[in-house]
């Protein structure tokens, strides 16, 4: 199995709702089938798909399904940015979960979740390899 | 806010043990500090956390967090390639949630949860655009 992931698919209970969020945030979106809306996140898909056909799909029963054991991350380029997305998240409908703030291993980071309880963190790493990765990533596809 | 994500965080009840699974399906790690394993996903990252620093980092009760309501998706470049990505996963001791089988919309795919019940679907999509992006990126950085 190859290192890599293709999808990454949140189950939401109002798809509608939902993009209404990710819209507002000024994504846009992929042009899908009905019943299914998809973020095109450079060679990387993030869909949103009702909870209750989730569960079907997968086979499980749809209160084995919760929020929050996994997080998205955001990383950004400069410290300050770290608030600025948080009340980005904040005026699109996210519930601020923890506030931008330093932390002890010297970065600078926050929580917000979406209308669904997906939790995302927002933070700036200034020493991480990984984080650099992802920016020069970023830059290239720009 | 960007359209893209940077990290993407498994809370883990036994960090060891869930790197462990990780490591058998042949990836891997990436040097980091004493308590996180991480996986770079070539520009993203994966990373293995444990649960209640998890849940205590974003300042929510453990009980909160759940799993499954977030699935990871991996996409095959063959359709026989689904059932040999579950074998594989089952082999580095994954719980198999729905085996290899076509899809009404015309594509392939099955489920596998983790060692923490993190579910990824395994898919093979021979029409969608998205699934050609994806790998698009992945052959660009082989």
């Amino acid at each position: 199995m190859e290192q890599r992931v293709s999808l990454i698919t949140l189950a939401v209970s109002d798809i509608g709702k939902s993009a209404a969020f990710y819209d507002a945030l000024g994504w846009q979106r992929v042009d899908t089938e009905d019943g299914i809306v998809a973020y095109d996140l450079i060679g990387m898909t993030l869909g949103l798909y009702p909870r209750d056909k989730l569960a079907e799909d997968i086979g499980l029963p749809v209160e084995e399904l919760g929020n929050g054991a996994m997080t998205l991350g955001y990383n950004t380029r400069e410290k300050p940015e770290v608030a600025v997305v948080l009340a980005a998240a904040k005026a699109a409908g996210a519930t601020v979960l923890k506030e931008a703030g330093d932390v002890f291993w010297g970065g600078h980071h926050g929580y917000f979740a979406d209308p669904d309880g997906h939790v995302w963190e927002v933070a700036h790493n200034p020493f991480s390899k990984l984080s650099e990765a992802g920016e020069f990533r970023w830059n290239g596809h720009e």
